[in-house]
């Protein structure tokens, strides 16, 4: 099994070199265009219920993809929910206890920007749990998406991948720059020396908890990290009866 | 008191003679743009929550307002609750509980699709509550929007205010054109036929509710119903300190 096993020190995260940045600007404009029509035939058909599941290292991009992508969508069928620190309350309910509830009703779009895999990332890097326990969460995360897709949940996992001096600058940026010197926090700091640590789960979590996909996107450059999440979505979207109730 | 009082059958649901559509069209693109950076500035600082409460009859317009004034702001930080007939778990709560669990925390855009208006317009016109009972209801939506205002929530109540004639036209528009079919319910034109009885309440309410002003929004023509809106929000939010935090 261990041969399957995704290396993402080998994987770019940089676009492809022979892709062009304006012809990519030009057909995300486009693709936001048909993510928006989308929404609204979701929204009206109240048949699938869509769930973007967003991923990766701090600074890799994630608040921008969310920002990017969504904003033209309209609001009333499109949620975000940020998962941070779990409250003494959640804490005392099983790990998928806070992330069900929110979970998306069928016609709504809902975006997780951070998920249930942080409940396996954040014990396994630290070592706060015993292995066996993580290992269960594997299971219960398999079953919870299965669960979700049989509801005609139709659901996205992304990883954005930065490499490190990428990281390290937007970090850096956060002191810097007053617009975003909100966004720092000590630990971004900390978490960074633990790099490899994360990278080597998330590469467990690509093959174990696979009953839903992965799309690792090269996030070094915004305008590619937008454009493939986008891509990826509408392509998908495109393959399912997702149409005006009364329209034939 | 009564000398107050508005009638809303004396205001005009058109927009004024002297205003030119292409103007207003482009001042609200202005405008549009002025929001998402209020948006941005307001979740960074998280010093203020905003709420927007959207009221009108049926076919007056709320959720094109909804998508066509927030749709661009980033969906991180705006949601929207439309408040539907109360279920049977929220009838077992006073009429404010499942309004108060979907108010804003600080740095977020909440807006109300209907709200906790609903509770006094239709129990008087369906006659389903006694008159002191409503009448109370007026004291505690005073002094709940008082609480919320007290915690840095920045209030806004439109009434959308559109025509008789205007309303059946879109109404029938929803029988006719299948991509609105979806929107049709058989209640419409029930509704459409206690008009006159909502126009009183809602004149007591503007009366007797005004903790908050109410903006009274000509809502015939949709390009200059969302403009009123817009600029009514950006003219508000400017009177406030809202910035990046560590912006000076």
């Amino acid at each position: 099994m261990t041969d399957d096993k995704i290396d993402l020190n080998k994987l770019s995260t940089l676009p492809p070199d022979d892709v062009k940045e304006k012809e990519i600007r030009e057909k995300t404009v486009e693709l936001l265009q048909q993510l928006k029509d989308f929404q609204a035939k979701l929204y009206a058909q109240a048949k699938y219920a869509v769930l973007v599941i967003i991923q990766g290292m701090d600074a890799s991009g994630k608040d921008g993809a969310v920002k990017n992508v969504f904003s033209g969508v309209n609001p009333a069928g499109c949620r975000v929910k940020s998962f941070k620190v779990p409250t003494e309350e959640e804490q005392k309910h099983d790990f998928l206890w806070r992330v069900h509830r929110e979970c998306p009703e069928k016609g709504m779009i809902q975006i997780f920007n951070r998920s249930h895999y942080e409940n396996i990332l954040v014990p396994s890097v630290y070592k706060l749990l015993d292995k066996d326990v993580i290992k269960k969460r594997f299971g219960a995360i398999n079953a919870f998406e299965k669960l979700l897709k049989d509801h005609d949940t139709i659901i996205f996992k992304f990883y954005l991948h930065v490499s490190e001096k990428e990281q390290l600058e937007r970090i850096n940026e956060r002191l810097t720059d007053p617009m975003k010197r909100w966004k720092y926090q000590e630990e971004d700091i900390v978490e960074t020396r633990h790099r490899e640590e994360y990278m080597r789960i998330y590469e467990k979590i690509f093959r174990d908890c696979n009953e839903v996909p992965w799309t690792i996107v090269p996030s070094d450059k915004n305008w590619y990290k937008n454009y493939c999440i986008l891509h990826t979505i509408v392509k998908e979207l495109s393959r399912y009866d997702i149409r005006y109730p009364h329209e034939y």
